[in-house]
């Protein structure tokens, strides 16, 4: 297929019908009306992907999108698995081709496009610089916590981070708490305790967050809390988390240093080993 | 091409060369990192593609998407018109395939798909029922006024209205300002004299409210102004306005009856039509 990258492949259905090319109506295209999971292979499977299809099922009732079918997506993910045993595997899912106009046609069947690659993204030399972005996260209770393809503002977002010479940028919603990074969710340690933003105005709800939510538990514990960015100064530590770099932790926020080997930093580490084998120690 | 209608055109370029398939990897369908256009063709023309084009290059500046080469574009448009001479002519631009994450890389280049049908929305048989709807639209300058790839809230909207039996739905942004219908800009009267919503919080800059603010001059003129939802018993008559139907006035706002004929709506039809020869009167 065209574009997939050397050692790729690509899979794109239409309903149950395997097609060679998008529709140039589908709403995934036309309006974002679609959802998408960015996945680490390991050895042929995915150990995540129960954590990926229930996010993948909570965005799709959210949108109102039916889901694949359950046989023809585990052949479909079977099949990538097979021709790239290791590496990345997104999974887009969209409303399908539109007839015309926003509002969402009863019949068409879901757009379904999966492509894997067998190359990661690099690891991380040393702790990250970050900073608070200029660009801010719109407020839509509607459509926080779920992983659509409106992302535009983690375009803009990772654009200001890039110019601006940082390994990653931090969000702040436009009512002004700290939300999430560019890539990935966010673990704040303020006054010796572990948090993460609350999701419920913007951002996407992670899968290593949720992961260490329910089994990581540091001394004090991991809570659920919001922080206004006129407070930053409170933050001692910074570990940016997502599904395929796992855990990094930040060294320098802004002007100031941060603790980069924060205490629970191993323990974190532990349970994402623990929870996907390519998260373990060489 | 897949997909295209009967009596339908579609052509999809990568930079300056045609291909056949969209890539896995564009962004327009990762991330709605691009921009849109909705034309109305009439006799092999596309009348108002000065203010299309002139929308796209600031949506393009503002994303820092290149622009088409203006030989490519011409041609290709010149294509679509040949095949479809009257009817819908859509455009969208993407920043081009990802290398992968959400930063722009330097190098790819923008996706262009030109689809063509000559079929065009029903007109309004009566006076349009509207009401406010619950889903908001996030407050997001940094993307107000420009016509980009992401739009689940007016999915959303467009959704709610349909459930509701809505012939249009108004929205409010976040803050609580009347912003927009979810298919088309607003012009407003309220104490005798006529606005439309102010778009730097939310929204998109039309063609037709671009046209009738410079265009038509109503006693008291169209002015740019604000208003909160908490005041919407104000509204005396409400038109909306977008390029593929033109000017449609609301004879209900909930349960209250709007006038459906308003002072001065004779004129900002003559204006429309004086500028786009498919708005002339049969």
């Amino acid at each position: 297929m065209a574009g997939t990258e050397p050692g790729g492949w690509s899979g794109l259905w239409q309903g149950r019908t395997r097609v060679a090319a998008l529709d140039p109506a589908d709403r995934g295209l036309a309006y974002g009306d679609g959802l998408f999971e960015t996945m680490r292979a390991h050895a042929g499977t995915l150990p995540w992907w129960p954590r990926h299809r229930a996010r993948l099922a909570a965005g799709a009732a959210r949108l109102g999108i039916p889901l694949p079918d359950e046989a023809l997506l585990d052949a479909a993910l079977g099949e990538a698995l097979a021709r790239v045993p290791g590496g990345v595997v997104k999974l887009v899912l969209t409303r399908g081709a539109a007839t015309r106009g926003y509002a969402p046609g009863p019949e068409a069947p879901p757009t379904l496009w999966l492509t894997a690659s067998p190359s990661l993204p690099p690891a991380a030399s040393r702790p990250l610089v970050v900073d608070l972005l200029e660009v801010r996260l719109g407020v839509q209770p509607m459509l926080a916590g779920i992983k659509h393809l409106n992302r535009l503002e983690q375009v803009l977002g990772a654009a200001e981070a890039a110019r601006r010479g940082l390994d990653e940028g931090l969000m702040a919603d436009a009512e002004g708490r700290l939300t999430a990074g560019t890539r990935g969710n966010l673990l704040l340690r303020t006054d010796g305790r572990w948090w993460t933003p609350a999701l419920d105005h913007a951002g996407i709800a992670g899968t290593v967050r949720g992961l260490l939510l329910s089994e990581w538990t540091p001394p004090g514990g991991l809570r659920v809390d919001t922080l206004a960015i006129d407070r930053l100064d409170r933050i001692e530590a910074v570990l940016l988390v997502n599904a395929l770099r796992g855990i990094l932790p930040a060294g320098r926020l802004g002007a100031r240093a941060l603790d980069p080997d924060p205490p629970g930093l191993d323990t974190a580490r532990a349970a994402l080993a623990a929870a996907h084998p390519a998260f373990r120690e060489p």
